[in-house]
């Protein structure tokens, strides 16, 4: 699908992409829903008031607010009409040329260069849920816990339910939010002790944002999980490794000093091409876990950057099918018991680590539990290495995932998910 | 102090306590913001648009919204004022007599009889935090995961940190809403079964609403965080405890699928009589958790009632005055690496047993976990007994607290806080 707008080669956002976002201006500070193509943002509360979607059957309101929570809750019947549109008014060859190629003025007024959009949290988090789907996660982890053990000798319901706690939705913020060391408490020689992390990790993660809603007392059918997915995003659960060792149970002060996603939400139907299957799909499950769809989950490479001193380490390449459980079957899971979702909402999958040492998705695994600094290159020919138990103050961490196509379908990509590390305050 | 507005002896609501709340009333169905006195409602949306406040310096665009939360997070300047002016417009001796008492007019367009009133959720819920900070139900938990431990050698942490975990705020549900038994998995003969709970269990609760907020990366002082106080409410934490066995670390789909609380959130001061100190009070403890306050805590009876075909059997007599830690203290650990508290967010305390048998607040100890069925009696002299291990459908479980003063200050009460047990979906 070429478009008439310029879409560099390397970009992520292709007419196969068309990724939702919330963006102002300098000279509009006021915050409107977006579409990202190439290097500009399409601005939607624009073309809905130019009548543009008219003959698509849905409350329009919805696409002139400050976040798309309302808009997520239409449905995916409703977000497919208007991705159609959208491609069809943004194609080479299109029949609707006179729309938006040919009309200089709505050109220019719904028509922002990228790099001048500041982008907001796309959604008003209602709840975060952050899961433990992860297999060479999982079994680093139990690892850590008990040295030669693997997962379910650490978690015997590891393969039979899959594992999520709720997480805290207040800190969720956008790509570009700093994050402040956290204080809190850790075991020193026996003792608890009072302090600044000095084990603060990120984590790479996927994430889903939930769109039509379920009502309380009714369990979604995993076969029609899906339909609840407004988009994905790439999400950062940074964590405090010596405050999640000294708290009880689930993370709590460990993590919800802040989580970062991405800005685009990638609408479900652009991941539609990306489909694989989860790994052991054929195991025994319980009923509301078996999911007719066997390419239930979709390969995502996600890369994590390191950035010191304004140079680039490459940390890790981190990918998406390694999850043991698909979102569906998250989702299926998660509303078994009649537990209501919200549009906006938003679920993360855990760690997204590979099997191998350039693919672990946190300092926990890269370091062995701090044990072995890791050593990073600089991107480039500099040479320039680094080493790294955990993250120091001002440091950045940025995740990147570009889905590329041979076939001319085109990029799909997420933004980044960047954030630097602030001295505690 | 007395009103010119009836009071009943036995009423929840005297002059001392002015709770809030969000109702409906069949004649005008739009929410709208009340304070409790007595047998009445006084509508606050129509003092406000009649000027009532006027003299008083804040943002009455606040009390005329369908939820608590703007006015909650004015702070309790603003709450205390309003407080005032709400007890001398209801006092006996009152100055303002002309304004409310002898003006018919108005009396008839504010006063609504509690009978009529539709309670709704009174605050949009951000983010629910659950805490473990009863010292009997800790003990007693310990002595269910290892027979003969006490809480320590199964969490060391308990007494350094306020154990809490986050919790669902989707479905946090106003008292009056029913639960559907849940669907979900455990472990029989070593087996991951998929099924509905056969261990539905109630958790005598206490929580507090979150008025003032504070910003990501700012932590609350211990000694300031009582000011980000609302009020308080009563809270049952529904737990299927089947599920809560087999389920990773922290409770996860055993709880997710309903909270109850209160309709009525008690205003921080009106608890300010009732404060007495934690157990342990002077123990060591971080900074940032040390109270200058020593009567950190509040002693609130709650009372447990099972309701079954129209009897009523009581169940319990907990009390709050077991909490090991105070609000101040787990609102100081919940931000101490910067986590931002909303207004309208909700933290329980966990269940508040008392040290026998009759003041434990849910069947997991009443019934031994599940091994001893309990028995109570009805209430009043029927002399009807039943048993039970844990909830049947069709249970009604009632939860009630007063704290009646002699000194003539008034009553001080929550309402009721209940749910009926409905079959799974």
């Amino acid at each position: 699908m070429d478009s008439w707008l310029p879409v560099p080669i390397d970009s992520d956002f292709s007419l196969q992409n068309l990724p939702y976002g919330v963006f102002s201006t300098d000279t509009d500070p006021t915050p409107r829903i977006g579409v990202a193509v190439g290097d500009h943002v399409l601005d939607l509360k624009v073309l809905t008031r130019e009548q543009v979607f008219k003959d698509i059957n849905f409350d329009d309101s919805t696409l002139q607010e400050k976040t798309l929570n309302a808009y997520a809750g239409l449905g995916q019947h409703v977000h497919s009409q208007i991705r159609k549109k959208l491609q069809e008014l943004l194609r080479d060859n299109t029949q609707l040329g006179h729309v938006l190629r040919d009309n200089h003025d709505l050109r220019q007024k719904c028509l922002v260069s990228i790099q001048s959009a500041i982008m907001h949290l796309p959604v008003a988090v209602g709840d975060f849920t952050d899961f433990f789907v992860g297999l060479h996660h999982a079994n680093n982890c139990a690892e850590f816990l008990k040295p030669g053990a693997d997962i379910t000798q650490v978690l015997p319901s590891f393969w039979d339910i899959p594992s999520g706690f709720h997480g805290r939705s207040s800190s969720v913020v956008v790509s570009g939010t700093p994050i402040h060391r956290p204080k809190g408490q850790y075991r020193e020689g026996g003792k608890a002790v009072s302090g600044t992390s000095r084990n603060l990790d990120f984590e790479v993660e996927f994430g889903v944002v939930i769109g039509q809603p379920n009502q309380m007392g009714e369990a979604v059918p995993v076969d029609q999980a899906e339909g609840h997915i407004f988009g994905f995003v790439l999400l950062n659960d940074w964590s405090a490794r010596d405050f999640q060792k000294w708290e009880p149970s689930a993370p709590f002060t460990c993590k919800n000093f802040g989580t970062s996603i991405s800005p685009w939400i990638v609408p479900f139907e652009a991941l539609e091409p990306f489909r694989v299957s989860p790994i052991k799909v054929d195991r025994p499950l319980p009923d509301y876990l078996m999911q007719k769809e066997t390419k239930s989950i979709f390969e995502v490479p996600i890369r994590a950057i390191l950035e010191v001193d304004h140079t680039r380490y490459a940390v890790a390449e981190c990918n998406t099918k390694f999850m043991v459980f698909s979102f569906a079957q998250m989702i299926a899971h998660h509303t078994r018991g009649g537990c209501p979702l919200r549009p906006g909402d938003i679920m993360g999958t855990g760690t997204m680590s590979g099997p191998t040492k350039a693919e672990e998705g946190c300092f926990l695994e890269l370091s062995r539990y701090g044990e072995q600094p890791y050593e990073m290159s600089a991107e480039g020919s500099s040479g320039e290495r680094i080493r790294r138990t955990y993250l120091e103050d001002g440091d950045i961490v940025e995740f990147a995932a570009q889905i590329r196509t041979k076939d001319g379908l085109g990029n799909v990509g997420f933004g980044i998910c960047r954030g630097e590390v602030l001295p505690a305050n």
